[in-house]
């Protein structure tokens, strides 16, 4: 595979070949699943040295682009999977101490434009997915650890019926930063009423087609929960409940 | 150091001291800038093979969370980039050929949210940057390259002034992969005048302090940035026009 890199320009050799092996991928003239040519094919046949093409290949690796099998030294192409790395975006945000505000904030843009999109979008399956989980709910009253799980559940099906996959990834690292707040204030106030309610709500919108009906339901939901938050005396202007971190 | 780890788990050792080590940095136990104890330490302490402390410590050089000079052995803890990691997130968005409906849909979330909380919060500095934009936006009616980086700055400095870093990190990706289309728009219609008018309301409502006029203009613009598209004959449910890439 012949690439167009030049000697005499500023960037180092093995960035230009790993921007131009990127361009093919996102190009789609290198698919996901392909074979990519050999380390002393590109080095042959675009005179550089391997140890060049090794640096190039390293890089794309990194980014998720090349995948090697174990152990082995075939490379493929690989599509770098959108939601384990959105999800990625946890660590420096706990790292930086984001507080529940500033997340909240975050999933108030996103799941109210969510609701919106599932009420243009939905089809049967999505509501029979919600319709399930609403009726899970109603037999989890007295259970706030299974509500907080139905609740993810609930906001991630709304996701899913938006058909939006930005909007869809997006929301990943909020989530994981928003619920063990949620815990605690399902613990602590007795919440679980006025949160099927909403649910409800929302969902009936969404089957009707009402788009600003669902999205406002979604954002009184939203901000329930914000003065669930602050009745349960947690400083909405600090640190986030730390999530149990997961190794990603 | 001495970590809790179990020969007997379900889950590799490797992994179990990859995330003992990952719990210690999200706690701020061991600081950004800190020296890692070496690795004949840590496996001596910890009574492991040397070459599980390599497999995870890889493990979290991979996230981002350790960091080791060029050539040298020494590792220090670091902090991954939020914002280099968000738009890592451009490149399967891409490959999975998302349509500019699904970005329009994120930004037209997350925007307005920036909007009504820098009307919250804004500062003196921030509208003395923000009057400048609108400033050199005037200077550069007849030029349509000047006018998308001034609007790309424009909704950046709203996200500064919104003074959320979630929000602030999220919204990257969908920008970087934005304003392709938005040039496409810029350079076939003639929308400079209203892009300064819209620019112009939000701002007064941002000094103002009214964050539901400032967040009800940013939406106003937002959709007529999306009628632009149809108008400029582009298609709203196709893959969005592929910005440039840049090696990240």
């Amino acid at each position: 595979m012949k690439l167009d890199l030049d000697n005499t320009a500023d960037q180092p050799v093995f960035r230009q070949l790993a921007q131009a092996l990127k361009q093919k991928i996102l190009s789609g003239e290198l698919q996901p699943g392909a074979r990519m040519p050999a380390e002393t094919a590109l080095a042959g046949e675009n005179g550089i040295h391997r140890s060049t093409v090794r640096e190039a290949i390293r890089a794309l690796e990194q980014q998720g682009l090349l995948y090697r099998e174990e152990g082995k030294r075939k490379l493929f192409v690989s599509r770098p999977d959108t939601e384990a790395l959105s999800r990625r975006l946890v660590t420096p945000m706990v790292m930086n101490r984001v507080t529940f505000e500033e997340i909240w904030e975050a999933i108030r843009a996103l799941d109210p434009a969510a609701a919106e999109a599932a009420a243009n979008r939905r089809n049967v399956e999505d509501l029979a997915a919600l319709d399930d989980n609403i009726a899970r709910t109603k037999a989890a009253m007295g259970d706030p650890d299974a509500l907080v799980r139905l609740d993810i559940e609930f906001h991630e099906l709304i996701a899913l019926a938006a058909d939006n996959r930005v909007i869809k990834s997006l929301r990943l690292p909020i989530s994981d930063l928003f619920y063990p707040s949620f815990q605690t204030v399902m613990t602590s106030l007795n919440a679980s009423e006025r949160l099927l309610a909403a649910h409800e709500k929302i969902l009936q919108a969404i089957k009707w087609g009402d788009a600003d009906e669902a999205k406002e339901w979604m954002i009184k939901h939203l901000n329930d929960f914000r003065k669930g938050y602050e009745l349960a005396s947690l400083d909405i202007t600090g640190p986030a409940v730390l999530p149990k971190m997961q190794d990603r």
